[in-house]
């Protein structure tokens, strides 16, 4: 499966060009920075966690991201109503299982979700993407030195028991579907000082989903632009704080010819 | 009514010299952003939303922001009971009905605050102003194309029963009040790419209100100074990054020639 | 004790090898922007609040940072539940008690949190250490222009009673202990127009606790850390937006010469 340049950014245009409405779910640490990204590549970000509305608001958005990072009973809830009425109505769900591994809290909700609301994509670093698979032996908590290799073998479980896709970011990122796994090598290591960049990551896979049909094409261009806009950042940054920055300038002037230079893409 | 360049300075040095407090119960989004900005235009911003200490911080407070960006059945209830402590004091009270019209939660919690504690300012875009109007045949909901035309409509019924001033913002802002109606042109488009902008220009005009005695002057005042200071950050701003960090840079420089060389009012 | 720029900076090399777990229970507002800074100086920041979580968080981490600075009824438990377990596990506690004098709810909070789970390290500014006194005639509230004498004798009072580090942050920073005073005047005053580098301040106290055995050493030089990297950003800056990106991009750059070339420290 090859994806190209222009095919990203003809995604991207489609992004500018319907502007779709992103609901999120999300963590207190990253509401501004992923408002912001999804603003920068063209979507409509709304943050809504009350139960009395979230399904309201899923009815408008063409995508509803949720991300675990900052938990608590009530917003539990809340992610579980929104995401099985999302589903219900069709609309991709993309699921950040941010600190799975860490607390059994985590680990718990993060499975619950996946188990009873399966979502179109799961977006995690190594370690939280082991921490999902329910076998004792093969999480490693908040390990985050866990192989790529076994996660990928996690993910791939997964992917086929829930149908789902599957990314595991890190200096590469591997998207892992049905029977097939896509790489990306771009973005660079000061990425990893910014918070919520992974955030991001997710952010930006519910707005390819919210235009792209396959949620596997969706979550390989959500990170190609992902890791070219963080790279492009990273190259004119002095430290984080300006690559925070430079990244939402990127996002937002991000051409098709920045992309074929630097796209970094292997099956 | 004509408003110049050299009274919103004076308000501006007002500001600067009082620090006057803002107490903020606001949504997540936004909360640093907006702390940001009341400290860039010299204003001291406080959060909290607690019930238990809502009444306490209004009163050390010069002007009461009520923002229901992401709301919950608690935050409303401190809203209120923060909202009628500060008009029994004869605080401002400014309300942002931030997605007014996209749920009914939203919507009816505006229009109950409306109702039962008549700010002295709101300000929206034209969509959210349409939905505070109790006429079903006039809600939109998330519309964001809603006119102008019936947006102003809507914001002389509203500002002449609840004797409060109203804000369309917008390519062109619309400063209602009784019997009269400013325009402003500055901004630029930019601008619509940084989250929170609107919950920031809903912020200084509680900083204006603070330190000035007529709601719809302060109104007219913290509109333009918006729009100058984020047409002069987009003027360097190579995206809604880069127009982020210097729009508190120009707002804590802003001088009196910037306001004098850029102001657009119109009666 | 002399404290030297090439012991500050073999501790800036720990953080940044170590990667010390920061564990923040902190405020909505300054969530994004302290978990940066950790993230610049070299520091893991994790954000859980809950309290099926709190005390499994503190496992993993090597300071716990708890700000008071948007409370409420569930996160004030939460604070108790992770301060007790970390002082049973010798982790140190920092707690930053933000807006202590202005409300009740906020005094209160801060001072059971003092008598029940003293702390290793406090850091507030003048009016907030003063309040944290039980002693009615010495509280005067919000008043920022308390002075820094009478804030130092109240500071003397608390290390001794709770065998705690206190840091009065201003002009000059206070670092007072058992029968010792350090007086660091590094810092800028543009400073104060960022939202949230006090809270800043404290999370580095939280980083350098992590991996420094006395916690006045580690308020020390946290403090002078702070300090350094935001006159070095405000010597590069145009306004506070400015600042606050180079800030984070000083913190993650700063080298033994820029610390040897600007600290003021006296004992």
């Amino acid at each position: 499966m090859k994806i190209t340049a222009a095919e990203i950014y003809k995604t991207i245009e489609l992004i500018r060009c319907q502007a779709p409405v992103v609901h999120n779910i999300t963590n207190y640490v990253v509401m501004n920075s992923t408002a912001n990204a999804l603003l920068a590549i063209g979507a409509s970000p709304v943050m809504a966690h009350a139960e009395e509305e979230v399904e309201e608001m899923v009815n408008i958005a063409s995508a509803l991201v949720i991300n675990i990072g900052t938990l608590s009973e009530r917003w539990i809830f809340s992610m579980f109503k929104a995401a099985h009425h999302a589903r219900k109505k069709g609309i991709p769900v993309i699921l950040d299982p941010v600190g799975a591994g860490a607390t059994a809290y985590r680990t718990k909700t993060a499975r619950e979700l996946i188990n009873n609301e399966p979502p179109a994509i799961i977006r995690g670093n190594a370690s939280e993407i082991m921490a999902l698979y329910d076998d004792k032996s093969k999480t490693k908590g908040v390990d985050s030195a866990a192989s790529s290799d076994a996660a990928i073998d996690v993910a791939q479980k997964l992917s086929e028991t829930h149908k789902c896709v599957i990314c595991i970011s890190g200096a590469t990122d591997y998207i892992v579907g049905k029977e097939k796994i896509v790489k990306i090598k771009n973005g660079h290591q000061l990425m990893s000082r910014v918070t919520g960049l992974g955030c991001t990551a997710s952010a930006l896979c519910g707005a390819f989903a919210a235009v792209e049909k396959l949620p596997f094409v969706a979550t390989v261009k959500a990170m190609a632009v992902m890791g070219i806009a963080g790279e492009m950042a990273a190259s004119v940054a002095v430290g984080p704080g300006s690559l925070q920055t430079n990244f939402l300038d990127c996002l937002y002037c991000l051409s098709e010819n920045d992309i074929s230079q630097r796209l970094k893409i292997e099956d």
